[in-house]
C-alpha cells in the first residue's frame, strides 16, 4: 500500500461510519407527527388537519431545492479545476452523504429529544442540509489539497461544532439566522480558512499549473453557479415560519441576487486587465447577495433594503478576489482554493451585520400580527428591538469564535500523517484518488498518460 | 482604452442603472398583501385564508421552474457556439438580473399601482421572469454579434416595449395568453429579428469559422433545450387562475411537446443529408411546441388538440431552419443566430392563432363555471365568445406591430458606435470581452493562444 | 438509401406513430374531474374542495421531479460513453416522448375506464412518466448498439406489457410498489438484458476502442447522476397516498440514498485497482440505494432499515460491475452496455424482498389509522399481512416472468433485418445517425474527421 492509496483507508472510514450512523439511527431515530403514519392520522382526528397541511406541502419543494443547491451547485459550483472536476463533484457527493447523516444526529440531539428520542422529518431534512453546505464551505478552502478520508473526518468534527453553534445561537442566545448567513456562511468559511492555515504548504506551486480552470471546466463550474443563484431564495427561506415569512424571505434573496450580478459584472470589468471579465468573479462574487441575505432576508428587510445589500455584496466579493484573496495567501499564508472569503466569509458577515441592524429597527407597526413569526421574543415582550440587535452581533462574535478555534483543532487532526493525504506535487489531481479515462486524441485512441501519471504519483 | 473594452463602459452601464433600479424600488415598490408580515396576518383575521393559501404555496414551484428556464434554460441553450459558451451563459445570466428588476417596475406600472405604490410577490416575480424571456428571446437573434453593454441598453427598451404591448393585450383588448405565445415569443422573436436586420454586417463571414458547434458545446446546449422542454408545462402554467387551470394548462402543454417532440425526429431526418438527425433541430424545434400552446393551454384545448398543435409546431419549425432561415440571411438580410425565428417567431404566430380560433369556440357546456376564470368577459356576459377570438388576432396584430416598430427603433440606437460592439472578424468569440484559459494540451501545459488571441483583437 | 439511413425509417415511423397516438387520444382520453374546466367547478360546488385541494398541488412539484429524472437523469447518466452523448440523451429524449404518449393510453386502458374515455391528469402523468423508466432502464442494456427505429419499436411493445404486468401486480395480486423496485426496476432491467442477449454481438470488440469514457463525458453523466440522486425521493413518493405518506416515502428514501452513497464508495475504492475510485461505481451504484426503496419507502421502514437496506444495495452493486458483469458478457453472452443489471436488476430484486419482508410484519400498532393508506386490503380486514408479503413475492415472480418472456419476444422482433441497426464497427458511435461537428483543433479549424468517418459508415 502506498502512502496515499486508499485501498484500506476509505473502505475503512466509509464502512466504520455508516455502520456507527445506521446503530444510533437504529436507537435513537424516530419518524415524527407528520411523516408517522400512526401519529399523523392521530393528529389530524385530534386537531382536523388536512392531508394539504402536512409539514412536507409547506416545505418539500423548498427541500428540493436546497438539495439541488448542496449536491450540484457546491458540486459543480467546484469543477472549475481542470483535473479535479472527479474530485469536486465526487468528494462533495461523499462527504455530503456522510454529513446529512450525522448532521440529522447532532441536530436532533441539541434541538431537543423526545422522550428521549430525535424526531425528524422534512424540516430536519433541511436543517441536515444546511448544516451540509457549511461543511462544504469549508471543502471549498481546502480543495484540492486533501484525501476523501480527511473530509470525511473534518466532516464528522464540524458538523459537530456546527450544531453547537447552532444551538447556542437559535437557543439560549435567541437570534434569528433563517438563511444561515452566521451559522452555514461565516461559520463554514471561516472554520475552513483556519484549516486550510494549519495545512499551508510551502511548497504547493509544484502543483501550480494545475491550479486554474480550461474552457469547458468553467462551463461545468457555471452550471453549478446558476443552480446556486437561482434556488438560493429556496435555501433562505426553507425554514422559515408558514406564509408570508416564506414568501418574503424567498422574494428579498431574489432582490439582493440580481442587484448583486449587475454589481459583480460591473465590478469584475473595471479590476481585470482591459476590462475583460473574469469567471472567477462571475461564478462566485454573483452569489454573495444571497448570503448576504442570509439573515435580515426573513426580516422586512424590503426588496429596496435587499438589493443595497446584494450591491454591497457583490462589490466586496469582487475587490476581496481580485486584491485580499493574494495578500491573504501571501501575508497570511491562507491558500483558500475557491476563494470562499470572499463568497461565504466577508458576505457572511455582512449579512449577520445587516441582520443585528433590521433585527434592532423592527416595530409593531411594521410586523404588526407578523411579529411572532419573526421575532418571538419581541412579539412575547422579553425583550425588546435593540436586545435583538444585540443578541444577533453576539451570535455573529460567537460563530467566529466557534468557527476559529474549531477549525484550529480540526486543522491540526487533520494534520497527522494517516489519511493519505496528497504530496505537494499531485494537488489538485484527480488522478492520485480516482481511475481517470485520457482525453479523445488522434479520433478514438485512448490516451492513457493520465493514468500512467497517476500510478507514478501513487509509487 | 481600446475601441472594444469594457473597462468604463461596463462598469458604468451596471452601476448607473442599479443604483437607479435601487432608488426607484426605495420610492416605490411595498410588499403586496402575500408577503407583508403585517398584512398578510391582518388578512388571516379578515378572511380566514390558511398559511397553505398564501399565494407563495399555489405558484413558487411553479416560479422556480420558470426561473431555471430563464437562466439555465435559455443561457444553456445558446452554448452551442464553440467559442462563445462564456457570454452565452454569462451575458444571459447579466441582461437577465437586470430585465426582471426592471421588468417589475414597468409590469407594476401598468398593471395597476395601489395607493402611488407597485405591490410585488410571486406573481409580479413569474412575470418579471416572464419578460425576461422576450429580452432573452431576442437576444438569440443577435447572438455573438453584440458587446453587453448594447444587450443592457437593448434590455432596458425592450422591457418597456413588452410591457406596454402586454397592458394593451391583457387590458383593453382582453386577450388571454397565459403562456406568452403572443405577448412573449412573437413579441421577443420578431422585435430581436428586427434589431439584428437593422445591425447586419455584411462582412460577417469574416467570423463564420467561429459560428458553429463542437462536440461538447453541442452537448451544453442539450442541457439548456432539456430543461427548457421539461420544464415548459410549468412555464405555461404559471399564471394561470388556481385548481384546473393550472392543472390543465401544464397537462396541455406536456402532451403538446410530446408530439412535437416525434415530428421534429421525423422531420429532422426527413430534410437531412443522409438522414441523420441534426443537432440544430433537435435543441430548438423539440420546444416549438410548448410556445404554440403558450395561448390556447390554458383553455380546453383538450390533449387531442394540444398534440396536433404541437405536431405542426414542430414541423414548420424544422422546416423554417432548414429552408427558411438561409433565405432569411440571402435575402432579407437577417442574421438570426439561434434561429429564433423558427423556435419562437412561427410557433408564436400558430400559437396565437390556435388561441383565437379556440377562445372563439369556447362554450358553456364545456367550460361551465369555470368560464369565469378561462374568459372573464365571456361568462360576465359581455362579450361572446367570437369577439373573445377576434380579439385573441387583434393581439397578434398588435403584438407584430409593436414588435417590429420597436425593433426598429432600437436596433438603430444600438447601432451608435458607442457600446464597444465586436468587430466583424471577433464575433461569436469569448476572448473579447472574458479572460479565458485555454484548452489543456500536452497534458497539463496551459496554452495561452486563446488569451493571446484576445488581446491582439483588442489592439 | 445505405442499410443504417433513417431518411426514411425515422421520419415514417415518428410520424405514423405519432398521428396513430393523436387519433387514439381524441377518441378516447378525456380531461379528468381535477382538470376539466366544467368538472373540477362541479366537485368544488359538491364537495366543498377548496383549489389548493386540486391534486395539481399535492403532486405537480414531484412529478416535476420525476421528469427531470427521466430527460435529464436518465438522459446524461448514459452521455459517459465517448462518442455516443448525441444519441444517449437524443434518443432517450425522442424514446421517452413517444412512451410517455402510448403509456397514458395504455395505463388508462388498464386502470379502469370512465363510459369508455380515459381520464388523464397529474397522477397520470406520473405514472406515464414511471412506464418511460422503464424502457430507459432497457434502453440502457442495449445502449450503443441499437438504431432509433429499434427502440422506438422496444418502447411501443415495452410499455404495454409494462401496463399489463402493473395491472396484474395492483390489480387482482394487491401489490404495493409505489416506487417501482418491481413494476420499473426489474421489469426494466430483465426485459433489457434478455433483449440484449437475443441481440448478442459476437464481434462487438470491433467497437471496443469507443465504448468506454472520456475525462468530460464522465462529468457529464455526473450531472444525470447527481439529479438521478436528488430527486429519487420524490420520485418514490410521486404518487404514494396524500399527506404522512409521501413525506414517509420521500425521507426512507433519502436515508437510503445517503446509506448507499457511503457504502458505495467503500466499496469502490476496495475493490478497484490501487485502491481508486471508479467512476462507474459512483455514477450507478450509488443510486441503488433508491432502487431499493422503491417498494418499502412508503412502509414503516424506518430511516434504520431504510439505511440498512441502502447499504446493502450499495455494496452488492459495486459487486455486480466488479465481478458480475464480465461474467455474464463471457458466460451469458449479454452485453450490458451500462451495467443495469447492477444497478436496477439486482436492487430491484432486493427492494421487491425488503416490500415483501415489511408488508408481512405490519401491524395495527404502528400503522394505526394509517393503514388503509398504505395497505387497504390489511385495514378492511381481508387479508393479513403475512398474505400481503406472499402476494408481494408473488408479483416479484410474475414480474420476472413477463420481464423475460416480454424481453424474449421483443428480442427477436428487434432482429429483423429491417430496423437500420448499426453494424460491429460502428457501435458507439453517434456519427451514424447524427451529423457530428469536430473537435476544436489548432485554434479554430473545424475537423472535419468524424463527419467524414460517419459518412463512410453509412456508405
Amino acid at each position: 500500500m502506498t502512502e496515499t492509496s486508499m485501498k484500506i483507508r476509505l473502505p475503512v472510514a466509509c464502512f466504520i461510519m455508516q455502520i456507527i450512523l445506521i446503530i444510533i439511527f437504529g436507537v435513537l431515530v424516530e419518524y415524527d407527527d407528520g411523516t408517522d403514519a400512526r401519529k399523523f392520522h392521530e393528529l389530524q382526528k385530534t386537531n382536523g388537519t388536512t392531508d394539504i397541511e402536512n409539514e412536507f406541502y409547506f416545505r418539500y419543494p423548498s427541500f428540493q431545492d436546497v438539495h439541488v443547491m448542496i449536491f450540484v451547485g457546491f458540486g459543480f459550483l467546484m469543477t472549475f479545476l481542470k483535473r479535479y472536476g472527479f474530485s469536486s463533484v465526487g468528494f462533495n457527493f461523499l462527504i455530503a452523504a456522510l454529513a446529512l447523516q450525522w448532521a440529522t444526529l447532532m441536530q436532533g440531539f441539541f434541538h431537543g429529544m423526545h422522550h428521549g428520542k430525535i424526531h425528524i422529518g422534512v424540516e430536519s431534512m433541511i436543517n441536515a442540509d444546511f448544516c451540509t453546505g457549511a461543511v462544504l464551505i469549508s471543502f471549498g478552502a481546502v480543495l484540492g489539497k486533501t484525501s476523501p478520508v480527511q473530509l470525511l473526518v473534518m466532516a464528522i468534527i464540524e458538523v459537530t461544532l456546527f450544531a453547537v453553534n447552532e444551538f447556542i445561537l437559535l437557543g439560549p442566545l435567541g437570534a434569528k439566522d433563517a438563511g444561515g448567513s452566521m451559522t452555514i456562511h461565516t461559520f463554514g468559511a471561516y472554520f475552513g480558512l483556519v484549516v486550510a492555515r494549519v495545512l499551508y504548504r510551502p511548497n504547493l506551486d509544484k502543483s501550480k499549473h494545475k491550479n486554474g480552470s480550461v474552457y469547458h471546466s468553467d462551463l461545468f463550474a457555471m452550471i453549478g453557479t446558476i443552480y446556486l443563484w437561482m434556488f438560493w431564495p429556496s435555501f433562505n427561506s426553507a425554514i422559515t415560519a408558514h406564509g408570508d415569512d416564506q414568501h418574503r424571505t424567498a422574494m428579498n434573496t431574489y432582490y439582493s441576487l440580481a442587484s448583486c450580478t449587475l454589481a459583480t459584472y460591473g465590478m469584475s470589468a473595471l479590476v481585470c486587465h482591459e476590462g475583460k471579465l473574469d469567471m472567477v468573479h462571475i461564478q462566485n462574487a454573483a452569489l454573495a447577495g444571497g448570503v448576504a441575505a442570509g439573515t435580515a432576508g426573513e426580516m422586512m428587510l424590503t426588496p429596496f433594503g435587499s438589493m443595497i445589500v446584494g450591491f454591497l455584496a457583490g462589490v466586496i466579493s469582487v475587490l476581496g478576489y481580485r486584491f485580499l484573496s493574494p495578500l491573504m495567501e501571501s501575508k497570511l499564508k491562507i491558500q483558500d482554493t475557491c476563494g470562499v472569503h470572499n463568497l461565504h466569509g466577508m458576505p457572511g458577515v455582512l449579512g449577520a451585520i445587516v441582520g443585528a441592524i433590521t433585527a434592532s429597527v423592527a416595530s409593531k407597526e411594521v410586523y404588526g400580527d407578523g411579529m411572532a413569526d419573526v421575532f418571538p421574543l419581541i412579539a412575547s415582550g422579553d425583550i425588546d428591538a435593540s436586545t435583538q440587535g444585540v443578541r444577533q452581533a453576539v451570535s455573529l462574535a460567537v460563530t467566529l469564535g466557534m468557527a476559529l478555534l474549531g477549525g484550529l483543532i480540526t486543522g491540526f487532526i487533520l494534520k497527522l500523517p494517516i489519511y493519505g493525504a496528497p504530496p505537494d506535487t499531485a494537488c489538485y489531481e484527480d488522478a492520485l484518488y480516482w481511475e481517470v479515462p485520457g482525453e479523445e486524441e488522434s479520433h478514438g485512441e485512448l490516451t492513457t498518460v493520465r493514468t500512467e501519471e497517476g500510478e507514478k504519483l501513487n509509487a
